[in-house]
């Protein structure tokens, strides 16, 4: 039997690319074209409703790379359409060798600024495209949004629910893992829980209160399971008749010495119910009892909410965020930007397509920062520039091999928030945010320009 | 190291689920509530862009409930969590046992329909819902986007190209496997090539032809490697300056006894360049060359094109398909209908939340299909009704095992193309189709009243 995934171990995840990938580089080996490449993954452009990025996924890039390698079943398959003979020898001792600079995760980053850096022979550098950017672009997308839904509730806690219907396994192990590093509190995903080590959270279904043939019931049945941590969800036929019989289980938690988490609504009217909640709770002495808040949230909606002095304590956001609904896919790209030439180093490369054109060269971020430590402006140049500003891009893979210790998860989520503080205001409002400044330096502008020259020359 | 992500083998998807899945069943167990209840899997409502589903998904929810288990690591996690003995001792030995009717993968669906009825052990039947939900939220979204745009092809070859915006490695999977189902004609995955037997495409990217001091050396090298299926991307620089070098280095395949397979369009204004690269290749005795487009495709940009007179002869399309960008989930959900009642038989439960109401009771769905083999309308009905019309769902499991084999993917694929021509017209063009009707019929109807004015009394 299959799994579900179609991959059982990391080894398999060599073939996970696009078959041009494999093409290109089987044309590369029969052309002894092996001298080494750079390539760029960056984000073309901002989506209209959001105004930075928080990048996410290098982990999973570096585990990637580090692991590479095609099996037998690879081989056999490849062979089976129509691959030769030395390129199948090749894929047999296949290693990623290469150079890797990136950007850490947690970082704010902006279009157009490379992210992921690599250079490698060209047929290793090219091979690793599709996975590179597959999880980059899912964790980036989620980490992006979540900043933006943990910004608009202002300090109250949020918490990843949309398991059900973020699209896939990978997208639920990764929509937990992305949130959790944009600061979201944890996640319901279990597995997520396990594998990442990130708090879970839970409550009860709606299916729960029905099964028992009256709610009370299964209010009582679950806090006497559960004394210390229940939160009961109250809107199954009625939220305020169902937040009177959660009053009553509390009262009769509190005779036996516990007291009862919360009530969650997850229909209707949240801000208004919320306070009418709120009022009956506080008039039976039980202003500790929580109100959880579910139900087709996002940033904008708690925004509302909190326009209207909704008294929700915490959120548990689902579907919108775990799928970035709104904009479900970021714009990401993998680009060359420079060829070893013989023996005359590297030459750089650019794309001219309408729309589609590149910044060619190697090259490296730098961000400026003033005297209170707020972010001012970045500035994308040439690798050997030296400007001021604090370059974005460090060394993470030499050689096929890691440059240093990854950070744990919780420490990316210390610095994404630290990061995220840096970037003022006015750049990361939920809506109206002004364009933060990207510039290209006078040195890679003097270079598009002269390559854009030179290939009109040669080539149109 | 740990994988990609997070889940190494079947058996680890036990813990693929939300927290309060757990809970509950833990608090069924606490509280001796064992029997058996039905859960239906149904889509709430029609996205304002789609007027139909095209159901996939089951082979993978199959595979799961076949295989749940929970390993020691599994428990040993739950007790840190604070889970009790006698719970992690039930689940040590959890196995699911329940019965599955289902609709088989490829059928036309609507909303408020059950697609998958589970039946079992409360505690069984509610331990699965996540994972149930999410595989068959993200193939029944792809397989439904995907149909749309096999339609709009109108016979032109369509091929899945998605994968490096997929959101993660299952999305990545399934979308190859879903819009496969919907007619597409394969992907580039080549993973998915392999573990689903789906043909796999690919031509090469910008970075191979920038990679060459030339164009036309890239072109070279690649029709040396691949002197019998090569498709060449022309716009790199200029679209029209690009398709005379191809045609060059055609003339030199045909001088060797080969033929170039075709161009590869990816930007700019594909009607207008397709037009002209046609009316070149054509003037140069290269009628056979194919035009291949691809680059922000989805079924609208597809209908524009045709409208255009676009001389395209296949489409790659890529994120909008394989992300269901303009609506990338599904209002999907699991609902209780029915829990046993002591030595009484099954008692119909139904939710009463606002806008989120249920429709009570074990359930059928019948399909009138008309003299032409048209289908003309559904009808939900409580699973002991016999009226006329075929009945969509069929038995899948019984106690816990498979009832029969599953169909392969092109006995899917086959059924999925017979199905869809069945849909009339009216029902599933692009833009403004008719809704197809779904009724209930009376028994049930009655039975929703009933259960409103029950409710109404004993718990608001």
């Amino acid at each position: 039997m299959k799994d579900f995934l179609g991959c059982q171990n990391e080894a398999n995840m060599s073939l996970f690319t696009d078959l041009y990938e494999l093409a290109m580089c089987a044309s590369y080996f029969d052309n002894e074209k092996l001298e080494p490449a750079t390539f760029d993954l960056f984000i073309r452009r901002l989506p209209a409703s959001r105004s930075f990025f928080l990048f996410a996924g290098l982990e999973q890039v570096l585990q990637y790379l580090q692991s590479i390698k095609f099996t037998d079943q690879h081989i056999a398959y490849l062979r089976r359409q129509g691959f030769e003979e030395p390129f199948l020898r090749y894929l047999k001792n296949f290693k990623f060798t290469g150079e890797v600079h990136a950007v850490p995760e947690g970082t704010v980053v902006f279009p157009q600024e490379p992210l992921i850096r690599v250079t490698a022979p060209i047929i290793e550098a090219q091979l690793v495209e599709t996975f590179l950017l597959n999880t980059v672009n899912l964790q980036t997308m989620i980490a992006s949004k979540a900043a933006r839904v943990v910004q608009a509730a202002d300090g109250k806690t949020v918490v990843e629910f949309g398991l059900r219907r973020e699209p896939g396994v990978d997208a639920g192990m990764k929509a937990a893992r992305s949130s959790y590093i944009a600061g979201c509190q944890g996640t319901s995903n279990v597995l997520a829980g396990m594998a990442y080590n990130i708090p879970i959270f839970g409550t009860m279904a709606h299916s729960f209160v029905m099964s028992f043939e009256h709610e009370i019931d299964a209010f009582r049945a679950f806090a006497k399971t559960f004394p210390t941590k229940s939160t009961l969800l109250i809107d199954t036929y009625n939220d305020l008749a169902g937040a009177k019989k959660a009053a009553a289980v509390a009262k009769e938690l509190e005779k036996r010495g516990f007291k009862l988490g919360g009530v969650r609504l997850d229909s209707g009217d949240l801000a208004e119910t919320s306070k009418k909640v709120r009022v009956l709770l506080d008039s039976l002495g039980l202003g500790y009892v929580n109100i959880f808040a579910s139900g087709d949230l996002d940033e904008y909606k708690i925004e509302e909410l909190k326009a209207e002095n909704a008294k929700i304590d915490a959120f548990g956001v689902g579907t919108k965020m775990g799928t970035a609904a709104d904009y479900p896919y970021l714009d990401i790209v993998y680009k060359l930007c420079e060829v070893k030439n013989g023996n005359c180093g590297f030459a750089p490369i650019m794309k001219l397509s309408e729309g589609k054109a590149t910044l060619p060269g190697r090259k490296q971020v730098h961000r400026f920062i003033d005297e209170e430590g707020f972010y001012v402006k970045d500035l994308i140049t040439l690798a050997d520039e030296k400007p001021e500003g604090e370059p974005l891009l460090v060394e993470v893979m030499h050689e096929g091999k890691m440059s240093g210790e990854l950070p744990s998860l919780s420490q990316i989520r210390e610095s994404a928030a630290v990061n995220l503080r840096k970037l003022p205001e006015k750049h990361k409002r939920i809506t109206g945010a002004l364009p933060y400044p990207v510039e290209l330096s006078q040195p890679l502008t003097d270079l598009v320009e002269s390559l854009k020259k030179k290939i009109a020359i040669s080539e149109i």
